[in-house]
């Protein structure tokens, strides 16, 4: 179920500002989920936007910020002064509020922080503010609920009621010492079974599953899967419990990461969306295309070398592109699988190993494919049988080639901290471009002799 | 915190499988977490992971089966009897144990059933599989906790602590009415602060999300990312709770997603994995590399109506290679946008208006490229100038062409119920070098009138 913002929707809200008729624009939008007002209020006019955001209530204004794309919530927010920003920060978790913070220029941030009212809330949203935001740290919010290895059952539950109130979802109660060092976690239904007396010392789970502040965004994504959990706690350098992250915040890192690979594969450079300006599209798209045309020159270039054997040997000049492109297409498939092992932490094992294997399979699929152009060029096409056989070679030497460069640079450039995401893509597909060409007149050079 | 797992430590294991050591074998394992266990029996060889699993405490067996990978699985429940398959059936969810049940051979399928012993449970099972896995029946679990909208307070926290020690994450409590029609949902806080006394009816909550058993699990996950719940409720076609579907379940098809596209744009027709036999990932990346060889040889008889300019104009030739590449990047680009835009479900408005929109960014792009071009072909290589220009123009209308198409092409594919990702990688680059080629080389011919 569903609410499915129409044309004729947003019309209707749109003719509701221009009339300014506050009361009709305030019932319609009484019983809609605030993630579908945001919605709506991306495919507005900024102003229209603005007038939508102050005339709701004051309730879901904050969880509104949370959902709108992010350059309507730069509009919104420049049209707040930073008390009018603190107030709907008040309303955030700690990490949310954060992030909205993130987001202010220097000079409104120091005023926002100190117009917050709650000042346990503000420590905890500048305590947040100093992490990286691919880490633990950066993701985690303040929000949660522990108890001490000293209380008995009795106190645990009343500090509990007090501080639930506060967590939007309990998920776990995690023990600390006096210190405030994490040492286990409590089952609810422990906590409810038990004798009120019982110390707690006595009840609780000594495995806990951790991540520390400077674990990398990913990594906790990948144990939290792995685990399959639904929050984890986060300690600092001195084992001290200092947060948590929840499975919601996980979602959006593995989509990002996801989508952050694929657009790299199709040569995208940043993160863009289809209804972004055409000037960020281009900013997204141009710098690898103008990447792609300088290696087109070098296969001119190459090609080039090549050019006085044109006179005898025009046939050849015909295939250039089949064998390029089929260069280009077996080394993104190759890396698109390391890529993707990379991402999962399933590639392990020798470099060596990995590559024989590759090897044996590209050996395979490319003399299949050789074979069909032997056979497709001389009987069908009528070619000269020496240049079916030419073409061939090439593109089976083009074709293990192309997968050892696939499978090669991905690992290589993942072992030295570097994206191998970068490797696949128009990288893979210009280098293999200029490779194959190379490769192609080369051979072709030295069975026919030009 | 994370068990790493080392090649030492599966050689240790390997040694004592050998000695055939089952004590130290059963404290060597006995602390480590079940997913860990199914990554070390994934690297072990079928019979060693069979010896494994078969020392292996029954409490976490269940688990870990759900945890293999798919192949060693399968080997495990081909060692087992199926009434061994039916205890470890019974201890899982229902969802988990109907996705088991699936993969049995059909003459296993009815046996494990028969001998699954929580009668109730079998039956919920048995619902399960008749949905289709890629719907919210599909994925859901039966396993939740609802109450009658007729009850008090007091029953119906009697009835919620029954029901909640089959339900790991109770998440929500469900109310429904006398046909068990899904009526709202319940917070437990509410329950908790209401006289024992009062009816269900009087502080039930009457806004519920909630999908249909034949809603797709894609739409199912985007519902429940944008609503940012973490289980929704799942009613049949008479509106009656038949279940629930958990946030883990979601991240899985999130992930599944995104990795299909990311495959097909690299050409790789099905899910593989580095580590699959050469056989499976030659059965995913021959099929796109055949039809590219097709491709290919329709560009090789493109170029071949050309051939006869080769005498005259043979620095045309040298630049196929660069103008197909660029029409292939340029239209992986643009299609990769609109796919992850349709899967988002961000792409809206008229097709005319965001192909008007990809015409402007194209021309921007291809004129700014084909400056580029023009000065480096001849101030740099020194090429003829009227090359320069035939090549330049060519530049510009294989891009605005390319880019058009790879707007055009996913979203009509969409439109008609087609996966668009099936428009991207391989067929896109094949396509467009070929039409690359034909536009090349007619505006070539126009210009240079051969």
């Amino acid at each position: 179920m569903e609410f499915k913002i129409s044309k004729e929707f947003i019309e209707k809200i749109e003719g509701l500002i221009q009339q300014n008729n506050i009361t009709e624009l305030e019932s319609l939008l009484q019983d809609i989920h605030f993630a579908d007002i945001a919605e709506i209020m991306n495919d507005l006019e900024p102003s229209q936007a603005i007038y939508v955001f102050n005339i709701l209530n004051s309730e879901i204004t904050a969880e509104i910020l949370l959902e709108l794309d992010d350059e309507v919530r730069e509009t919104i927010l420049r049209s707040l002064s930073a008390k009018e920003i603190a107030e709907e920060l008040d309303e955030l978790d700690t990490d949310d509020a954060a992030d909205i913070i993130a987001e202010l220029p220097q000079s409104k941030k120091a005023q926002v922080i100190s117009e917050l009212e709650d000042v346990e809330h503000a420590k905890d949203i500048v305590d947040l503010l100093r992490y990286d935001e691919n880490t633990a740290g950066g993701i985690m919010a303040k929000e949660l609920v522990k108890v001490n290895e000293n209380w008995n059952v009795l106190t645990c539950v009343k500090e509990m009621r007090h501080q639930a109130e506060n967590v939007t979802r309990v998920h776990s109660i995690y023990v600390v010492d006096d210190e405030d060092r994490l040492k286990g976690r409590l089952s609810l239904k422990d906590l409810l079974t038990t004798s009120t007396k019982t110390p707690i010392s006595d009840v609780y789970i000594k495995k806990v599953d951790y991540v520390r502040v400077d674990t990398k965004d990913v990594e906790v994504a990948r144990i939290m899967q792995k685990y399959d959990l639904e929050a984890i706690p986060v300690i600092d350098e001195l084992d001290r419990l200092v947060g948590r992250v929840t499975i919601d915040d996980i979602i959006d890192i593995i989509k990002e990461e996801a989508d952050k690979d694929y657009q790299l594969a199709a040569g995208i450079s940043q993160d863009v969306e289809a209804d972004d300006s055409i000037l960020e599209l281009t900013k997204a798209r141009l710098p690898w295309l103008v990447l792609a045309l300088f290696g087109g020159f070098i296969s001119v270039r190459v090609l080039g070398i090549f050019e006085p054997a044109m006179e005898k040997h025009a046939t050849l000049f015909l295939f250039t592109p089949l064998i390029a492109a089929m260069g280009g297409n077996v080394g993104v498939q190759s890396s698109a699988i390391i890529v993707q092992g990379l991402a999962n932490n399933t590639i392990t094992g020798s470099l060596f190993n990995r590559l024989i294997k590759e090897f044996s399979l590209s050996l395979m699929n490319g003399a299949f494919l050789s074979a069909i152009l032997i056979i497709v060029s001389h009987f069908l096409f009528g070619f000269d049988y020496n240049i079916g056989i030419t073409v061939s070679i090439a593109l089976l030497s083009v074709i293990i080639f192309a997968s050892l460069i696939g499978t090669f640079i991905p690992i290589v450039l993942d072992k030295y901290g570097i994206d191998p995401a970068l490797a696949t893509g128009p990288f893979i597909t210009t280098s293999n471009d200029i490779m194959g060409i190379l490769i192609y007149f080369s051979i072709a050079k030295a069975i026919l002799g030009f």
